[in-house]
C-alpha cells in the first residue's frame, strides 16, 4: 500500500468521494423498506444528515425546522447569532458586498465579542420551539463558554476545529482545553472533530466523544488544501475512522458514530460516504440553498475566520427550493440536490441495504469521475446546447 | 486486484469505455468482409445496435425504420406512446418548455395512466408496417401489462429497470414480479436488465433471460451516479458480465447475448463495448439526433420519471442527419456519430476481426483519454480557432 | 503488467507522450555539440523530422524547402496535387468553406481521379529544384501507381495506411498488395506503416521496410479513436516498436529506423518521442502553420478521406512564421512550436545526449501533465489575465 | 517501482505537488509555537522562503525589504538591473507591449551587455540599505563576473541554470565553469542548481555547494516541459534530493539545505514542498504580485532569454497587496497567496510540527487534486455564480 513518493518518503494513495461508485449486487429492496434511522448520543433521528454549524446555514428557525423534518442542525455559538442580538443587518451586508470587500468585512464582523446571554437565548429559543438544541464551539470557545452551554441545557455540543487532537501544545500563557475532562464535565453528549485518521478517532473516542466528525480539507467552501496543504480525500479518511469505530466497539462495547463532514453536495455523495463507513453526514452548501437559510443564497466557510489568515470563500449557491424539498422532496431538480432522504432510500433499495449498517457494507469500486474527453463532449451537450 | 480504500474497506478499480482503446495486431481485413450479424432470442439482425426504449428516441415509425435498416428499436410501453393516443402535443411541450419547467412537466405528463389498448395498438402498428415489435416494461409494468403484451404478440419483451435482481424485497402489500415465472409464461423471448455483475448476470440467465442488459449509471442522460452514488464504469461491467455469459454457455450450452447499455455515443464507443465482451449495444442519444426521432432534437433519460426523485436530464442533442446516415452512412460528420455500422466494420477490418466473436477477443489497452494540457491545447485549436 | 479489465479480459496500461517527461542526469552538454543526424534508406539527414504527407502541409515547394533545410517532406500522391493540375482553386475552397460544408466538399474534391502524369510531374519538379522526392501512397495506390513512381525515380516511397499489416484479407475480387514483393520490386527504399506493436514492426522489417511508421490514432487531426475505438498512446507504441527494431538488428545486422507519427505538436513532444525509442518523427500540424504551407493556415487529416466514413477534422492552426523559423529558428514564439531543431539540441544538451542513440537512452518518468486544479489556476492567469 | 513504458523502456512514476496532501496526526500545536527558522551558508533566516532571481520580482528595493521581513531575495546579475543604469524605462516597455511583441522585445532588451560596474553598484546598494546581498549568475556568467562579485562582497551567490551538472561538455573553444573550483575560490557561500536527482544533488554537495536548488520544469512561467520535454514533478524531485542531503550529512557531517524551486504559488504548495523534504522554497510569481515588485503586476520566466529558443511566458499576475501582506499578513485574500508565513505556521500547528525538520517528517498521501466532475460543479459555483 505504500508508494515511493521519492527516495526520501513513502506515501499512501488516498481516495476521494468523487473517485468511488457503488455496485448493485444480487439483492434489491423497495426504497420504502430502507431504514435510515441512527442515534447520536441519546438522540434518535430518522435521517442521518446534520446541517453544518455555519452562519449561512443555521439560525434558530433552521435548527427547529430540521429537527421537525427528522434531521439535525447545529448552531454555531461563536458566529453572528451570538455576537449580534439582531443578525439580520449583518447578514444583509455579508451577502451584498463585492468580492474584494468580503474578507475585510468578515474580519470586522467577527471582531465583535460573543455574548454569553445570546448563547443562552438562542438555545432557549430552539428548545421553546420544539427543536433539538445542537450547538457548536471551538476548543477555545469550549473552555470559555462550556459552563454557559451546560447551564442553558443544550441537547448536544459539538467541539469542532479544522483539526483537533488530544495532544495539543499551547503557549505557557494558555491552558488548552482538556477534551476528556470537558466530555466528562458536560451534562450532555459531546461530539468531537475534525480528524481524518484511525489513531485520532480512537483518541477522541477514548476521551469520551459521543460522535466523531471526519473530514479535513475536502469541502467546497473550505480552502485548507490550498492555504495549508492539508486535506485528506474523504473516502479513505471515512474508511480509516470507521475501522477505528468498529475496533473501539469491539473492545469497549460502545458504538460511537462517525460523521463524514465536508465536500458533500449531492445525494450520491451522501450515499458514498455511508458506503465508505460513515453513520451520518454533516453538510452545509445543500442547506444554504434552502429558502429558509439565513445565508440568502450564499454560503461561506469557517465558523470563525482568522483575523490574519482567513480561509473559506463565499459562494453564491442560489436558492433552489424549500428545506422540505431539499431534505424529503418531492425534488424539482434532477441533479441530486433535492430530496436527499429519497435519494438515500432509493440508493439503499438499489443496493439491497436494509439499514445504515447494511449500507456500510455495500461493494465499492474505484471509478474516477474524471473529466475525460468523452465526458467533456457530454457536458458540452448538457451545458452548451441544453435549454 | 483489491485496493485498500481505507482500513475499513477494499475496492476494485473499474474501467470506463473512455479509459480503453483497441490495438491493431498482425492481421487486417477489408471492412466489407467483417460480419456483424448477431441473434437475440429467435431474431437475427445484421447490426448489433439496439435503440433505447426512450420516449425521445422510439415511436412506431422509428421502430419500423430501424428494423428495416438491419437494427432494432425498443418501444417504451410505459411512456408517452401508451399514455396518449396522440403523443405529438405532449412531445411539443416537452421539447419547448424552459429548463426550470422540465421536471414538473415530466411529473405531470407521466401522471396520466398507461392505456392497455394503446399498448396493443402500438404493437399492432409496428407489426403491420413490417417492423419488429420489441417493447419494454418495468418490472412493475411487466406484472400489470405482461398479459396484454403476450396477447398482442410482441416479438421481444425487455423488462428493464435501473437495477434489476432476482431477489427483490417488496412491502407485504406488493407481490414482486417473479422474473423466472415471467420468462416462462411469456410466449416470446424476454430480455432482462440492467445489471453490472457476474453473479446477477448468471442469476438472470438462470431465470430464463434471452438477453441481459449491462450498464448502470454510465449514461449521459442518466444521473444515477450523482443522485444515488451508483454507477459502474462500463468496460469492467461488460467484461464481468461477458464472463458470466461464457461460463453459462459452458455449463448449459445456451448462449445468451450480453447487451451494453448506457453512455455510448460514438462508433468508437460501440467498438470498444464489443471488444470488452458485449454481443451488441443499446444506445439512445445517437438516435435522438435522427431527423425521424420523436424527440425533435432532444433526448431525455429514464423511461418513467419518479414523481419524487426524478433523474434523467433533458439534453438538446440537435438533429444531425437521417436515421440512414446515422446507422449506415454515408457520414456527413467526422466525429464518430454518423455511419455507425461503417465505423464498426472499419474498426473490425483494422483489427482483423471477422465477426463479433473475433471482435470480443481483440487486444485492449488501458489508455485514458484524459484531458491533459496537450489535449486542451489541441481542443483550443479545434474549438476556438476552427471555423 | 496485465491489469484485470474485468473477469473476461486483461489489458495493459499504455502511456501517451503527454504522460511522460525526461529527467536530466549527471551529464550535460553544449547544445551545439548535440548531433541530430540520422539515415533513412540511403538518405542522410541532419534533422530527424519528416513533414507528413498531407495536402495542407506538403506541395512541391514545401518538399524542396524542407530538404534544403536539412529535413524531409513527403508528398501525398493520392491527394490534391495529383488530382488537379492546378491545386490552388481547390485549396482555396477547402480553406474557405464553413464547417458544415467541409465533409461534403472533401468527398467531392477527392472523387476526381488521380492522374499518373501528375505523379510524374510532381516528382520531376521536386528533383529538378534540388529537393528529395519522398512520396506517399496507400496500399491500394501502391498496387496501382507503384510502377509510375518507380519510373519517375522518386527517392523514397512511403506506403501508408491508418493500419497496415502483412496479413491482409481482401475480397476475392481484389488482389491485396504484397508488401514484401513491393519492397523487393521498387528500385528505391520503401517505408511502411502505420503500426503500433512489436510483432507488426518485425513483420514489416522482414517484408523489407527501410523504415517503419509508428502511430495509430494519437493525432490531433485524426479521429480514429472516436470513430473506431482504435488508438494507442504513442510512448508505449514507440517503445514497443523500438524494441522490435533493436531485436531485428541483433538478429539480422540491419538497422531499420522507427518513425513516430501522429499527435506531436511541440519540440517537447519530439524530444519525448525520441527518448521513447524513435529515430525520427513525422509531424503535420507544426508545418501547417508555416507561411509556405499549402494549407493557408489550415490543417486537415487523412490523405484520402473515405467517401462513406470520413475521419480527420479540419483545424485552423493559423500561420505563425516561416518554415525556417519553425524548423531552425530563431523562435518568435515561446510555446515550443518554433525552432524545433534548436529545441531538440537544447534538450539533448540538458540531458547529456550526444546523438540520437544517446537520446533514446535518457531516463523517462511517468508524469501526467493532467489538468489539476493548480494548473487550471495557472492557466487562468496565463489565458484570462495575460495580455 | 519501475513501470514498463513499453518493451523497450521502463519508467518511474513521479509525483507533483498538486498530487499530494498532508495528513494531520495525533499531535497539534499552537501556530505561534512553530519555529520556521533555517540557515543558508552562514545566514540565518526566520522564513524559509527565497524570492527568485527574476527581473519582474527582485530589484534592490525588494531585496532589502525581503531581508528586513525575515526572508531573502536574490538579484539576477545578468538581467535588466545590470544591463541598464536606469531599468525603469525598460520595465515600462516590457510590461506594456502586446503579446506578439513580447518575445522580440525581450531578445532586444537582453542583447545589451552586462556592466560589471552595475553589478558592483547593485550589491553595494543592497548592503548599504541593510539588506542581504544574495545574487545570481548563470554558469557562463559566473566564469565572467565571479571575480567582480567576490570583490563586491556579496553575501550569497547563486549559480543557476535550467539544468546544472558537474560533468558538462563544452566545445573546445570554451572552458566550462568548474563548479568545485568556483565554490572554493569564492569568499562567500555558493548555492548551485537546478537539479532533480539524487546523484546530481550529491555531486553538487561534493563540489562545495552551500545549498542546492531543486526543480526543473514545473513552474508556471517556465515552458521547459513543452519546449524540451524536460520537467520532473516536484514532490518526487524534492524527496529524491532530500535523501541525498540526508545521506551526505550522514557521511560528512555537513548539512546542505535543499531548496524547492519552481511552480509553487500558494502557502499550501510551500507546506507540501517542505513536507516532501525541502528546507526552504524559492518562489517567483507570489512576489511578482507585490505592490513593490519591479514587474508592475507582470511576471516573466528565465533570467536570460535565449536569442534563438526563448522559454518563459509573460504572465499578468496582477498586484494584490503589499510585500508585508504577502509574506507575513494579515491576508486580504483567502486563496493561499497572502500571509505565506502565517500559512506555514498554521499548517505546522495543524500537523504538530515544531520546526522545519519535524515538518519534513509529516505524513503525506497521494491525493490528486484532479478536476473531477464534482469539482467542476464546485468551481462553476465559485466562478460562475460567485459575486
Amino acid at each position: 500500500m505504500n508508494i515511493q513518493l521519492g527516495r526520501g518518503k513513502t506515501a499512501r494513495r488516498a481516495y476521494g468521494i468523487d473517485e468511488i461508485a457503488l455496485v448493485p449486487g444480487p439483492k434489491t429492496l423497495d426504497p420504502e423498506l430502507a431504514n435510515t434511522q441512527w442515534t447520536l448520543g441519546n438522540i434518535e433521528r430518522e435521517i442521518p444528515i446534520i446541517a453544518s454549524a455555519m452562519d449561512g446555514v443555521i439560525d434558530v428557525r433552521m435548527a427547529v425546522e430540521l429537527a421537525k423534518l427528522g434531521a439535525l442542525g447545529v448552531l454555531n455559538l461563536e458566529g453572528i447569532q451570538t455576537r449580534y442580538e439582531d443578525p439580520n443587518p449583518v447578514l444583509d451586508r455579508i451577502t451584498s458586498v463585492g468580492k474584494a470587500e468580503f474578507v475585510p468585512l468578515m474580519q470586522e464582523v467577527y471582531s465583535q465579542p460573543v455574548q454569553p446571554a445570546l448563547i443562552q437565548k438562542r438555545i432557549a429559543d430552539i428548545k421553546a420551539q420544539g427543536g433539538i438544541a445542537a450547538v457548536s464551539l471551538t476548543p477555545l470557545g469550549a473552555a470559555k463558554y462550556g459552563q454557559t452551554v451546560a447551564e442553558a441545557q443544550a441537547d448536544l455540543v459539538f467541539v469542532q476545529a479544522t483539526v483537533v487532537s488530544t495532544n495539543h501544545l499551547s503557549p505557557e500563557s494558555v491552558t488548552p482545553l482538556n477534551l476528556a475532562s470537558f466530555c466528562e464535565q458536560m451534562p450532555m453528549p459531546v461530539i468531537l472533530g475534525n480528524c481524518v485518521t484511525y489513531d485520532v478517532t480512537l483518541d477522541l473516542m477514548k476521551a469520551g466523544a459521543a460522535g466523531v466528525l471526519v473530514g479535513i480539507g475536502p469541502g467546497a467552501a473550505c480552502t485548507s488544501r490550498g492555504v495549508l496543504g492539508v486535506g485528506i480525500p474523504q473516502a479513505t479518511a471515512v474508511s480509516d475512522c470507521a475501522a477505528a469505530r468498529d475496533n473501539y466497539q469491539r473492545e469497549t462495547g460502545h458504538y460511537v458514530p462517525v460523521i463524514a463532514d465536508g465536500g458533500l453536495i449531492t445525494g450520491g455523495d451522501i450515499c458514498k460516504s455511508i458506503a465508505s463507513g460513515a453513520d451520518a453526514v454533516m453538510i452545509g452548501s445543500p442547506f444554504a440553498r434552502a429558502a429558509e437559510a439565513p445565508g440568502r443564497g450564499f454560503h461561506w466557510g469557517m465558523a470563525t475566520p482568522s483575523p490574519v489568515l482567513p480561509r473559506g470563500t463565499r459562494i453564491q449557491v442560489g436558492t433552489t427550493g424549500s428545506l422540505q424539498q431539499i431534505l424529503r422532496g418531492p425534488a424539482q431538480l434532477d441533479d441530486g440536490t433535492h430530496n436527499l432522504l429519497g435519494a438515500l432510500k432509493t440508493s439503499m433499495g438499489t443496493l439491497g441495504a436494509k439499514d445504515i449498517k447494511d449500507m456500510q457494507q455495500v461493494e465499492v469500486v474505484i471509478a474516477p469521475s474524471l473529466l475525460t474527453e468523452g465526458k467533456v463532449y457530454q457536458k458540452a451537450q448538457q451545458l452548451g446546447m441544453g435549454k
